[in-house]
């Protein structure tokens, strides 16, 4: 089978990790394809930016030319995930809904660790609009920006180590999620530091998707997720 | 002062209805602005709709050449309120929100009658999200399509109040909200089919937002809706 | 129009100084008449003096021999609003909902800064009834006893400013609501030392009641707030 | 011991009455004292009559003359008992929460029959207020009045068994309480109509409050229940 | 009438200590009858030796010879309760919930000091299934294993009182409950230390079993808790 | 990989048929093994039998005398999970959750169809302990005991369809959960008459055990899942 694993932002280099990881846990016989948007911010860390990614992945994955199984969307705490599922009928996998759906499987309470403070609203309003919020013990900023995760891997490891730490301690976790699609491939060594398990969003998210095409399950269209209804559209899809 | 009034959809005739409703009810001295996005949908009743709106109506606001006071949009359900927060320190007024606040004081519950099924849960999400669900009693579809409520306005009222009926009846609203910026107008005759107050969402935003401005107050920068941070923008905004 | 602004506790100076807020927002043509109860106590910290006030500004009004448009309750966290609702077809505003609904409008969540520690109950418990608790990130006391609020105003604004930068801090607020009408006044200085947005309910309530009028909602008569149904009533109003 | 049993309203055949259930079931050697307020309405039944019946129970109280262990306050739904809290060291039982209360322990879910429709939101907000709305399965109404409760004892049988059976049908509550202190005495009749055990809040009353003061547990006096502060009351408690 | 109290151990001591407890407060012509498991774990402190003695107390009861009026299940946090409801008519009462129910009549929330850290979510989740944690302000953890409480009593109460006044000053609990059947006898000592009301599970479970006898109540059978139905069951009960 | 496939009755066709639900979804080189517990009731429907399939699916467990990598729970609404993940590292998937969890990313809410209606609680009970209540639309009876969907799989098919399309009409639910194990098998003709996605807990829990052990997740051992601590333990096991 084939799955996109589309990026929110427009950085290249976050794509090709991502697919990495992506591609690391895959099933024989599961093709990852990594995409990036055409437009769109360098990195996706409030509203504005994440509305704009939104449609941004959604027309990458509309001018993506070949058939595919099942999409992920990379981003974390981002907005768009219900619009591609009104586009297709194939799943769609948001990673921190998949980061947290699988962490609850393996402890009674999670937290996730993310990039910078402004970006926490956004993940618990994404939790709890997909009904996995009742487990969440804590949305916690490491204060990394997400392009920095890359220019200093050791300093990121701390920072988010930390707030781990202290996420098991006082908000009582019993698993971490790492919350931004750039932390993938961090987790072992958060591991070493709190003894918990950590989930990453994008490696879940491929079994979860994986899993979904062996069920056979496709997108429920009976109403919310019903395709967009025939319209006059202006201006859109932008020129290239 | 100066309020920006800006519909989700491309329908100019549906601008030029709301900025109407909003002139109507505003305070001597108000100037009221109706924009139209240059990008979008005829009508919005989906999720990718509303999304693609959430950016279109961010982009209407952004290229607004003069200062203005306060922002209105003018969607119900519609995503996006909380990227134009960031973008801008004036008051951001959504529609949806407007109307439940308004409802909440003058009766203990309040349902919402608006267009089609589909869009149902996105405004029960917006609600949700804004912390105004606990007194919903209902969110309830006449079936009528946006643009059909223009065509057949007494059909519109028909649906729309037999809607009304049953969620005063058996869903114990007190209060009902029109859910529909293209509904302004259609108060009054639901009013006279329900003895219950009706509240549009277009005119009760005009008044918050004029207190809001009154009262000095602007848009908490603090944390989650601080201004997006400098970014390397690619391919954005689209040329025209 | 003629706004009623009932302070709950007999004290006159506060009667006199919440009238001025009052006044001090109100739009041109809006005549604000500040009353004091007949009886109760001179200042309201708990749910005896509340009780007892709830019926005072309930008889308060009711003894109020002009016509008026929409009656202010001016007590943080006092009972007895649905009373004034039943009693009454024009609109009835609590403060300390109108300083809620107000506060959800410029930040994701808001906290309230009030007198005594005994007092926050009332006002957990009057926000969770009016369904505004959401979005509370918490109600926090300054330990000023009411009528001290005016007898050291530069103690109280120290006192109430340290309990503000903690809830922003702490607890996460993005806009603090100062919940006590006797702080009326105090808004400006808390503004500078939090950087947050602070909503006083008075003038909140002053530019809601004004708003509900004007869009012509009265409240619901349906159910809960329906007239007392005719009775025979036993040494009641009490006699002069 | 002694128990106070506090009714709502001033109709003295219904505290005969209520004092004579609460006899029925009190324990060897408990004193059953029934009380009627000074003043207030001939029958409890909206928010105007129930913030009255609060402080009219609060001064039947205060105007005892003998010691006494515990108090019922025997409105259903009323305002007040947080304020006898205050005034008092003794338990305090409200009916409402009472009949919950023991409801809970006899089936996974209950549910309330109760007077007049517009009683129903008052019961709602007392339970909670109250933190025992977890289990409720709904509160419906009779549709008698409460003084008709007395005059058609066989109607009101019928009334509120057809609510009983329709709660445990469609609501699937599987414990009826009776919610409204008028309807002590039915409780048999409406067990052999439904099957489903049925809690008559002024007898649980009693038995709660008994067990309390046989567990030699008294109010909390660290913050809510605190009592009130020393301060000048105007022209209150009125003059007989 | 005659009660049974069923310890959740098999440590013959603890069932000795629970009864003499139970004894202490039970009314005149009640008969205590404290039994003993005949299989499971000597101390439960998790979730495997929980489900286990869920079991064992069922078949303890249910190999009791002699009529009995109610039962009491004398495990904090523990497993079983609905199971035995189906299997009796007479009330079935839960310390953890006896507790919780008590405490909520005499303080606005109330918090539970037990055992170990590991115990704490069994609690939460049985005080949440019950529909009791509204008003829970914590669970806290004092550290001692059950085994420990008897052994090093004064080290039990300074532990146990340590966190109970953290939990009235930090989490704002007005009433603390003592999370552990072992922990009976110690209340005494913990109101000293705290200075508010502290119930314990067993007495109060008491008083509670003979209020739902005095007033008639019996289990609900109309659907959750209705007998078993006829069944072949296999090796079960276990050969003594 | 190995995964246990426990059955919570002790009907071995039923085991046998779950088994091959199993297999029929397992990846290559996952080796399903089907167990029966050695006690229990032959079908498990209501809570005195799940409590004791509970100890005894753990007991199966324990005596496995072969290395394994993951176990699946397979009975919907049963206890115990959380006791078997005391005892294990590897994950523990109960199939109630599975499917709950696995239904979210297919629709916006989901209804379970299970057998008897004295069921019902104990699926919600087990879905709000999971964290997987806010996307449930309703847990709906068919009205079919667990034996008899083997003898009638016609009438049972029509029976569940008949719920399954009252909760898609009625209840709003977008997919529907097959809530019996013993329903395995039905899927695809449910699909037929409903329209909308359905799914199986046994296959849904075998992609998830799988899921987890490819990512190299187990039971986080911080406090909650803890292994048991060292104790006396009376007569159990029991002697077979």
């Amino acid at each position: 089978m084939r799955i996109l694993v589309v990026n929110v932002n427009t950085t290249a280099t976050i794509t090709e990790s991502i697919g990495e990881q992506a591609a690391g846990v895959a099933a024989p016989g599961t093709e990852i394809v990594p995409l990036t948007p055409s437009f769109g911010a360098e990195s996706v860390e409030g509203n504005y930016e994440s509305y704009l990614a939104a449609v941004a992945v959604m027309e990458a994955v509309r001018a993506y030319p070949e058939p595919f199984d099942a999409v992920i969307q990379a981003g974390y705490g981002e907005h768009g995930r219900e619009g591609l599922q009104e586009l297709l009928d194939v799943p769609v996998v948001d990673i921190t809904e998949a980061a947290a759906s699988t962490a609850q499987f393996v402890g009674r309470s999670y937290s996730v660790v993310t990039s910078l403070d402004r970006t926490v609203p956004l993940i618990e309003d994404r939790l709890s609009a997909a009904g996995l919020s009742d487990r969440c013990a804590s949305v916690r900023a490491s204060g990394m920006a997400v392009l920095d995760l890359d220019r200093d891997p050791a300093a990121a490891v701390d920072a988010i180590a930390e707030q781990a730490v202290r996420a098991v301690e006082d908000d009582r976790a019993e698993v971490i999620c790492l919350g931004c699609g750039g932390m993938s491939g961090l987790a072992e060594r958060v591991v070493e530091r709190t003894g918990v398990p950590v989930v990453d969003g994008v490696t879940a998210a491929v079994t979860i998707a994986e899993s979904l095409v062996r069920l056979g399950l496709t997108t429920s269209k009976v109403r919310t997720y019903a395709p967009p209804r025939p319209k006059k559209m202006t201006n859109w899809p932008p020129r290239p």
